[in-house]
């Protein structure tokens, strides 16, 4: 579609395939610099709050203002509609309302979260919880990156002031509702006959760090009984992962981010780093999951002689979105299905604070996160227009 | 020790401990530039083959040279003994000799393998590889390291032009004998009561690399049933080796390098990439070894819903040291043990083309390939001694 035609050669990754852009790094970087620059040919006037989340005002800010956006950043390998389509779709909506002489009777702007993915410092929806407060602004400052570059540093280095980051009520507090456009990032909408969904709920999320140490050493000269593998360790744990998840119905556990040191094909690695992401529907259900693969992960390395540490690095609680916006959605939209997901929002770390939505858009693919997500020309205008009919009814 | 000391900060790796030195990167030309230094203060005429090994001359190069040597480049946070200590101890036995009053009654050289470990290109002993043909010129010139740069256009970096590596027919007959000083790797000299040893043979060694290929996709988004995970055929895959390798006595099998494309936390990945060091007594036992892997693998990577490839990127068969050289050295020594080993040397290669032994020092912690590695004064020392010793009766 023609907006993110004109970001499709930002940020391509020639080794994984997909898109590359992690926050505040050069794709990235041009990316916001895009929107900028295309938010104030619409005549939009853009502001970059504490937190570096890029606002974009039509007309006057205020409190009470309907806010839609999503984020520009991606998984490394991602796919080209995962953030972009929503700010794409934001910045095409409102293009529209102003060529058919809408003038907005409440404060609207569009709002692009800096940090979704969580793919440089790991925590996802960081612009968003820093917002918020449900992050501390001294734990996020010394956030690293695998390159050993601190939050801190890569905000400076972005324009951004440290100093500043944090929660941010003045910015919270002007936002009547948000409403993000999204595509569906599961197998929700392929049978449904729709184009587009309403948001139900958000699965609770977690993500952990299991470090499993054992003793780096020859791989030739020492004997297989004289070894405490990490690596073996590791499939261990991956598979008691597996196995925990795959027993209860509904729950979704992943590794899909080791760090192997020294990571030599001849070396027998001292230490292997493993991220854990855990979800579920409830709170206690994702709690169970987790204590179930923590014992199995437990039990797995013991009996390979080596030691392991599990440390939470982020949890999102389930969100149920605004029952009331959701349904008078799904109304204005004749009815279009409602949906719950998977996948984690900043719409849903909004929701504990103000009024949110969500639209999705159909993937007939049903797969995100890689390359091969996809939505068809004529799906995404569905979604425009579903944004567009939702913003002139609130504005 | 003395020579150690002198590039004890080249090449330390602040985040895996010890020292990478990789060829012809940073650290590794620093390295070079040392050595050529210190060869050329004690008089020695330094030339640099067509392979990037570099020769260290006692006076006329010719035939039936006496040569001696190691190398320079680590794994990824290796140990500060692994190359490095023969290449010093063969400085050190020749200042030694040159200070007591011999010349040398033949020709007499260092000589420093570039790329042993084979940690930025994949293949150990390259430059020994190339030297004796055992590698093909072709096939080195396209290996590509993970930064995407290929042999070819790093030897070109290091000032080696890369359309004259491969057989060095002329190098080669120039070494009338070889022998390389190393540390000792595993535990094989711990309880011998001995500081030095002389090898014996080395074990049959291959690598591998498996590539396990399945669907990336959204870590929230996709159901448990829906996946086919690479990760998880990964881990499979590593318990294979592990049991293979730990049913069959004396034989070492190893996953110690892994790529996961794309490695994101909420990601699962669409390929994992991992490298298999297989290692037996006989060339038949590694095969049988590495054909039960393979059945293991193909089978728990099917179970998976997931596809494999094994291609084989590397093989030595075993290696039994010149016999006759072997117990010269080890009378000449007053009957210093002689040790099998299951770590690969350059040594090892050229002991098909020219008579070759190796001298081990001992290691108190049987740990290599670490930062642990480690060696005493003393038996450094001793070390030293044993190698002047020989060069001595042989010049």
């Amino acid at each position: 579609m023609a907006g993110l035609d004109e970001i499709n050669e930002t940020g391509q990754d020639a080794q994984r395939g997909g898109y590359s852009r992690h926050v505040w790094q050069g794709p990235d970087l041009e990316l916001r610099a895009w929107f900028i620059e295309r938010a104030e040919r619409i005549g939009l006037a853009v502001e970059t709050d504490r937190n570096g989340n890029i606002w974009a005002w039509w007309g006057t800010p205020g409190p009470d203002a309907v806010v839609t956006g999503s984020h520009l950043d991606s998984v490394p390998g991602g796919g080209a509609y995962d953030g972009p389509l929503g700010v794409v779709s934001a910045l095409d909506a409102i293009a529209r309302l102003q060529a058919t002489g809408v003038t907005p009777s409440r404060p609207c702007a569009i709002l692009v979260f800096a940090e979704e993915e969580g793919s440089r410092f790991g925590i996802a929806c960081l612009g968003s919880r820093l917002m918020t407060g449900t992050l501390d602004a001294d734990r996020a400052r010394a956030l690293v990156d695998p390159d050993g570059v601190t939050l801190a540093e890569a905000a400076a280095h972005a324009g951004i002031d440290p100093a500043h980051l944090g929660t941010d009520r003045d910015a919270l507090n002007r936002i009547g509702l948000f409403v993000e456009l999204h595509i569906e990032q599961g197998r929700g909408l392929i049978d449904l006959g729709h184009p587009v969904a309403v948001a139900s709920s958000i699965l609770a999320h977690g993500r952990w760090r299991l470090t499993m140490t054992g003793q780096g050493n020859h791989a030739g000269a020492t004997l297989m009984t004289d070894r405490r593998d990490p690596m073996v360790a590791a499939a261990r744990a991956v598979l008691a992962v597996q196995e925990a998840a795959s027993a209860r119905p509904g729950t979704r556990a992943t590794v899909g981010r080791m760090n192997i040191i020294p990571c030599g094909t001849n070396v027998i690695p001292s230490r292997v780093e493993a991220w854990l992401d855990a979800r579920a529907e409830t709170d206690e259900e994702t709690r169970a999951l987790v204590s179930e693969i923590t014992a199995g992960v437990d039990a797995a390395v013991a009996e390979n002689g080596c030691a392991v540490s599990i440390v939470e690095e982020s949890w999102a609680g389930s969100v149920h979105f605004d029952p009331e916006l959701r349904d008078r959605f799904s109304a204005a939209l004749h009815g279009v299905p409602t949906l719950p997901t998977g996948a984690g929002h900043d719409a849903g770390v909004l929701a504990a604070s103000v009024p949110s939505a969500m639209l999705f858009v159909r993937n007939p693919t049903g797969i995100s996160h890689s390359p091969e997500e996809f939505a068809s020309a004529e799906d995404c205008m569905a979604g425009i227009d579903a944004l567009e009919k939702l913003l002139r009814t609130l504005l």
